[in-house]
């Protein structure tokens, strides 16, 4: 096997794909990355079992072969090397000698065939996605899902594709995530996609880049392809909660608050929230101010805010966390909290779409 | 004590005087930051006892006093306020109210008298060294002393001025950096500077500011006042090496080398060797080249530079660690490595100045 490529389209590839690899896999052919050369083009892989990552890059392919190189030595040289022409020549032995310029390094690779194949998920009936939208969804949703494995459907993000309408819905079981967008379906498509998967396909897709996202699915995986990228993913098995039920379909009290201030105010009473317990702070909804309180051990804190308020006064505790991740991802100017009681969830939305609802559950106060 | 003051001047000094706060200390009242009203301004200062940093900042001071308040909380509150003007007002019991636009934080603050008080430090005396020399100086010495406090002197660089002339040397036992410059000396000083401080003062020379830095010394204690800011350090006790009988008068081999390439070259080397043990590389030099080499058991590199080389061909073998820590903070484009034989000490200077002079011991090789 013997081929040659540019030093920065082979960096940015072993970037892309050891994403996908992962440093504490007990099957020790997982810590490499797989380089084979197909046609005039050269394709690397990494995976971990759970996630496959593929992107093929132009080469001068000088004889075929294939072999697996370890992914963290092999990106550390390949980013060090001279932006310039590199030389791989493989031989029977799997004996590795990189060329380029004036450095010529050499290694052991271990042979392919030991190498996992990713699924084969046939590419037809893509549904297609841009990318700004798509990375918006993960970005507004994948937070939410749980980090623990005790419930594991809950680590996963469910997709929703029907009446060209795709719906993004992330819980765990103190807040819940819901977006919207538009798509063009063909058929309906409904799947839990594990969110480690998505955070890594928000990283991929870069900001330049206009094309749109592919998606594919089987009964057990889905396949996202971007250009010349393939991401594979298993999905999650088992029943997503029925969210529709949990969001409630109407409100006594109706908050509007411009989104930057109240994450400013948020993020000052969390500093002394965060040093006490459960992260609580206190909510005292009155005509048009809204006043957050935090007590700890070493101080309170006591912060006002000019609001519109439609409904009743109100007192309530929330654990600062879920509020702040929820203020960090709206890009609206201004949101609108609404509440029952409580005890009863508020539910977060910007003003000016319908796209977006975040719920969250209160803590009871102590009085 | 009250007072009011820009929140921008305020977390800058905080910044700055927390560099001498350390949060592992025994006695609780050091993880404070004072803040003491002098005149119409306001004092800020952290020590561990060891080097005390104090900044003076303009306020409006309503009512006299001091007080302790936590470095952590307090650092995390003001850095979070927003860019106004924040009011302190502190009662008889400690009880410190921190009010800016629409936050009010309550603390419970720590009586000053319970706060030590730094060195004094006459100020008569001064040598004066201009912020850019004395920052460069800093960075290409204070890298070299030693980490492990087994000979506590070593974990300090020598300063010595004499004949309008200033000298920086640091060692650890397997390297040595020694940094001439120029500066007007009223009288001869000579004194081991903690590395630790050099590196607090090398963080907060800022890079628009062009003053130049006082140095005030005692027997124990030296003085670095900037602008508004004071650095006040205790002296390393115990008697230095005598460098200047390790540095070596000859040579028998000298190579002229591009700084940048042996830089990149050594880093490529230094993948394969920091895999292996002692960082080994080794240098092969003849006629107009020289190879680095590097065996692990992952694999193997084989570097080639361009060379001007005076004198007789060589293989020596080095730390690349130590190597690679002097090609970093040398500013000229060529080098020369200077030889002995290849069990002696290798001296590294710049070509085109005499103020630098680095010295690394050999690796003996297996051969």
């Amino acid at each position: 096997m013997k081929f040659i490529c540019s030093q920065k389209q082979l960096a940015s590839a072993i970037t892309i794909v050891q994403k996908a690899v992962s440093s504490k896999t007990t099957l020790p052919i997982l810590k490499g990355i797989l380089l084979e050369t197909v046609g005039q083009k050269l394709k690397l892989v990494g995976t971990d079992l759970e996630i496959g990552i593929e992107q093929t890059i132009d080469a001068e392919i000088l004889s075929e072969g294939s072999i697996v190189i370890s992914s963290k030595i092999l990106g550390e040289i390949i980013r060090k090397l001279p932006d310039a022409e590199v030389e791989f020549s493989i031989d029977n032995d799997h004996n590795t000698v990189i060329h380029c310029e004036n450095s010529e390094f050499t290694l052991v690779g271990q042979p392919a065939v030991e190498f996992p194949e990713l699924p084969v998920v046939e590419e037809e009936h893509a549904y297609q996605i841009s990318q700004d939208l798509f990375k918006n969804m993960i970005r507004q949703t994948a937070f939410a899902t749980a980090l623990d494995e005790t419930r594991p459907i809950l680590t996963g993000v469910l997709m929703e594709i029907a009446e060209n309408s795709i719906n993004m819905v992330a819980l765990d079981g103190y807040r819940l995530a819901f977006r919207q967008g538009t798509i063009k379906s063909y058929e309906n498509s409904r799947a839990v996609i594990p969110g480690k998967t998505l955070n890594e396909i928000h990283r991929i897709i870069s900001d330049e880049d206009t094309a749109d996202v592919e998606l594919f699915f089987t009964d057990k995986h889905v396949l996202f392809q971007m250009k010349d990228i393939k991401v594979i993913s298993r999905l999650l098995e088992g029943e997503f909660i029925n969210y529709k039920q949990i969001l409630p379909k109407e409100y006594k009290s109706r908050v509007k608050v411009k989104t930057r201030n109240l994450l400013d105010s948020m993020e000052r009473a969390s500093l002394l929230a965060k040093e006490g317990k459960n992260n609580l702070v206190k909510f005292s909804i009155k005509d048009e101010t809204m006043t957050i309180t935090s007590n700890a051990e070493i101080g309170r804190v006591y912060e006002t805010l000019n609001i519109e308020l439609e409904g009743q006064d109100l007192d309530i505790g929330f654990n600062s966390k879920y509020f702040l991740d929820v203020l960090k991802i709206i890009d609206s100017e201004e949101i609108y909290l609404e509440f029952t009681t409580n005890v009863s969830p508020c539910i977060v939305k910007p003003t000016d779409t319908q796209n977006y609802t975040y719920l969250i559950l209160p803590v009871r106060l102590a009085n």
